[in-house]
């Protein structure tokens, strides 16, 4: 059976996202979230226009979701992000119960992962979804960042 | 020599906070940031009225603080908090470089401690400040909300 709602689909949606922080010169990640193949949030990092290190593109996400459902539980849920989720999201996500995370590249330094943060025990997570296509956009953020300085 | 500006008077400020939260049915944990004995953000858990998981005290609290200073580190602030902060929240004070967080009550359930969240190198952390009236009112939180349900 060939579906068009797939991870890859989802996750396109999600870099996106990340395409349009780049271009606002924020670190390029993107979010959204999924009830039943259908996007009912859709965000980006915007830490340096909010000047607010709570501006991640999952937390706004998990906030837009949660007003379109009207109730604060993301249950039946399926976050996409284009990278791995920090403590913070991590620790957001787990009070959201949300259903599942996808996500594209590691983070090896600051990724939930090697910092050690808990999800819900209900959350699924599968992890390196388009994972070349999101670290190829952050890498090229960071070496246009450093020859514009 | 006597200051009128210690912890204590500080987390009074917090409590204060919690209580306002308490008089909403919201779980009373209030927080307030200071710079130079100068009080530049409050704020009081909203998850209830918001449907929000990320509307902890803290995050408010981060995001105000942040907006009053017109950046998005948190350098020479101080964080008092009835409550141990969770992931969620000590993964904001994480990226925000705080100097320094005070808290009243710990939380050995859901609090950063247990769960092996991460603080800033230079942050510094005072715990069990007030720590029986943080903890005294949202003992009487839960009984009387279990007395209504």
């Amino acid at each position: 059976m060939i579906t068009p709602y797939d991870d890859n689909y989802f996750m396109k949606k999600a870099l996106q996202e990340a395409e349009a922080a780049f271009d606002k010169g924020e670190i390029p990640v993107g979010a959204i979230i999924v009830v039943e193949n259908r996007i009912i949030a859709r965000s980006h990092n915007l830490t340096e226009l909010l000047n607010d290190v709570t501006a991640h593109a999952e937390m706004q996400a998990i906030t837009a979701a949660s007003n379109f459902l009207g109730g604060k539980y993301l249950h039946n849920c399926i976050l996409y992000v284009t990278l791995e989720p920090c403590q913070m999201c991590a620790g957001a996500l787990y009070w959201s119960q949300i259903s599942k995370i996808v996500y594209g590249a590691s983070d090896e330094t600051r990724g939930f992962k090697s910092m050690g943060t808990q999800l819900h025990p209900k959350t699924k997570v599968i992890e390196g979804v388009m994972a070349n296509e999101a670290s190829d956009l952050l890498k090229r953020f960071f070496i246009q960042k450093r020859n514009l300085n």
